[in-house]
């Protein structure tokens, strides 16, 4: 049976000491894939587009590595899927934002209290229309004094959220279809992984964003 | 600190009783991305040159959805991938594996014993060398026995085995770093999926899988 669903804000409260993103894990890996024999062009000036004077960059043969605060990341990842998408070609970008794990495979902070920003500023619309399928992954070991985690507590809420922010398409399997300004879905996804991010420390989120798509929308 | 690594064994004992495909919500969503200016053929060629009988396959304008047993999913997912990339294109596929979440959003089936097959027929090769970056995630809400889940000790203990395999290149941030056939490289994220599923019910996983890249390779 589904849960109940209940405000994050009854299930914890947050930190007031706010970590820095690097010592926090707090980051993104992206992949960018514009359809089209001249792709190299396309994501090249996609990525020298954003300004990453923020951030830490790196990409190599697979995705980019992307760390720093929340909010230069997020707007990073706009700027970026913009650009590309801007060319008028069909555009996928796959996202994974990630927060309290900052040890590569080690999570060397997973005891303590969970810490996200209270606020994440809005992202300016783009005017590019995307269609995402959307995943939010608390990975919630449990609390020490109830003895046991919900995960899926988080993630009702967080979709009730993208319901307000009108976003939200449908529940699909194993994803929630968002339709929207690209600015708007990744503002919600972003929403979301922090929403989670101050109930549980190790939070992660997938979305598949497409652009210019030539299928008909499936979504709203 | 990193957990100590413990054999996925000495975890739990899983259930005996298989559940079908549908009823525990067993599946995948992937998306293809050619990057070439043609890319809706390859895509339909792709979908069409693999084997979906007993399969229900849906695909949309994001991604395609995939229920089966696990065997027929990953050998699915090898077909369709390769005879993308047998087109000699750069090619993306971004997979997401899932178990123990049948109902959409609500997992119906949170309590009860996880249960996994045992053995994953190992996939057979397709001379196609892949790169990925491979996420896994055990959404471990805690036991009731000892209070707390820890989900990290099932991802290291799936890594120790992606080392064995020889598909394991390196740990990076927010993700592992895999090489290898194409075959090789989606029986490790397969394996991994079943192995946390043995001792967690609802367990995720992700992978963006490259091939054909003209970018020097960052990897093995």
């Amino acid at each position: 049976m589904p849960e109940t669903i209940r405000p994050l804000h009854t299930l914890a409260t947050p930190s007031t000491a706010p970590p820095d993103p690097r010592s926090y894990g707090v980051g993104a890996r992206f992949s960018l894939h514009p359809m089209t024999t001249d792709f190299v062009p396309v994501i090249l000036d996609a990525l020298t587009a954003a300004d990453a004077s923020a951030l830490e960059v790196v990409t190599d043969d697979v995705s980019t590595f992307v760390q720093g605060t929340e909010s230069d990341v997020l707007t990073y990842l706009r700027d970026v899927i913009a650009a590309a998408a801007a060319t008028g070609v069909h555009t996928v970008a796959h996202v994974l934002l990630s927060r309290g794990c900052p040890g590569e495979v080690a999570c060397e902070l997973r005891d303590g209290d969970p810490y996200a920003p209270t606020d994440l500023p809005a992202l300016a619309p783009t005017g590019l229309r995307a269609a995402a399928h959307w995943s939010l992954y608390p990975l919630d070991d449990g609390d020490a004094a109830t003895g046991r985690g919900d995960h899926m507590a988080a993630i009702y809420a967080v979709i009730e959220r993208a319901k307000e922010r009108g976003t939200f398409t449908r529940s699909e399997h194993f994803a929630t279809r968002l339709d929207g300004d690209l600015a708007d879905v990744l503002t919600t996804v972003g929403e979301g992984w922090l929403a989670a991010g101050r109930v549980v420390r190790h939070v992660t989120s997938h979305a598949t964003i497409s652009l210019n798509s030539p299928s008909p929308a499936a979504g709203a």
